[in-house]
């Protein structure tokens, strides 16, 4: 069965998965890098950048995760530009003619717009669509393999919320951004649906794994 | 120097220290049991409810630092009685005629009343006081020990965002409770003021440490 997993969705210690004032020189708002700085340090990420070393530990085994198996990405119109892109035809994302990503990519937006081939086999779909909608035309794309859920926080929140994630992996940096998108809104009891584990590894950061419970 | 400290002050995975509906059955509202279920199953927990048996490892460890060293307790009303606990007269805490603390306890109320001297060496005063105040008085009582403070959680936040805090022990556990008071807002950049460390163990919980750095 084609699973759907979110993988390296890393969040503050109060919860924000993004902070505020996000623009074309700052994915990720007032956040900085200071919830990515454990994956820079991991081979996973050296690897994908075409650099050198990078620490091969536990950080590095849980950050592999996100590649293999995979057949297609969901992700929200956030994750894909910075507020207003949907204002510029041209844009096309902020990964450059070569995006990491290699599938078919779904993005959220209710202002969906024709398809972008970029190289490397990424193409960039737009969809407004239900989470249960996008998932069922994100499973066909993907052939077989699984879908990967991309966020940002709010999305990952909408799938979660209807009980659509089958493997969810979260990372918890010890710092307090104070501000931003929460992930964890609106979910009680989420613990629920989910057999949780948590490791903690010498970087600092919290590794959470939700694996759902057969239904 | 006589430190301020936070011990087992345990939230869940969406930052809530205490649930809602806070009644004289339930002094967690709608969060039960839930939160310390991992305290339960320590030879602490045993050892202080006349109890047989409990574990001794890692969550024993963090949880028996709360004994050691300490003179006196702040806590917030809300960690003295049930809402509304301040129109009985009578009323002498949750804890029976003998509670665990030992020492003086000031209790942070708007409506202060006079000391209650309890069976085994507990005091419980009844203070109205800024954060800094009640500290001096606490240390004062203490006698050159330290100081615990004992919650709930926008206790704690109230002297975090003072700077008063030289030790606090977290300790997050893995369920969602979705409403309730939460530990962390506004505390933005709180790690600028501390070595943090993050320890997972067995049971599934995280012990976050938070050690002042020297200001």
């Amino acid at each position: 069965m084609s699973e759907l997993r979110v993988h390296n969705f890393t969040i503050s210690l109060d919860g924000f998965g993004t902070g505020v004032g996000q623009a074309p020189d700052a994915p990720f708002g007032h956040a900085g890098e200071r919830l990515h700085q454990w994956m820079f340090a991991t081979r996973f990420w050296a690897d994908m950048t075409g650099a050198e070393g990078g620490g091969t530990g536990a950080d590095h085994a849980f950050a592999a995760m996100h590649e293999p198996g995979i057949g297609a990405e969901i992700m929200g119109a956030g994750k894909f530009g910075p507020p207003g892109w949907q204002d510029d035809p041209e844009y096309r994302g902020w990964w450059g003619d070569e995006p990491p990503f290699r599938t078919p990519v779904f993005v959220l937006t209710h202002r969906p717009r024709p398809s972008i081939e970029m190289k490397g086999g990424t193409t960039f779909h737009f969809l407004s669509a239900s989470p249960a909608e996008a998932l069922e035309t994100a499973r066909e794309a993907a052939g077989g393999k699984d879908v990967r859920l991309g966020g940002g926080p709010s999305v990952v929140r909408d799938f979660l919320a209807e009980g659509l994630v089958d493997h969810m992996h979260v990372v918890q940096v010890p710092v307090l951004l104070g501000r931003g998108v929460r992930l964890w809104d609106g979910l009680e009891s989420l613990e629920d649906a989910f057999d949780i584990e948590a490791v903690s590894t010498p970087s600092g950061v919290t590794h959470l794994t939700f694996t759902a419970k057969r239904r």
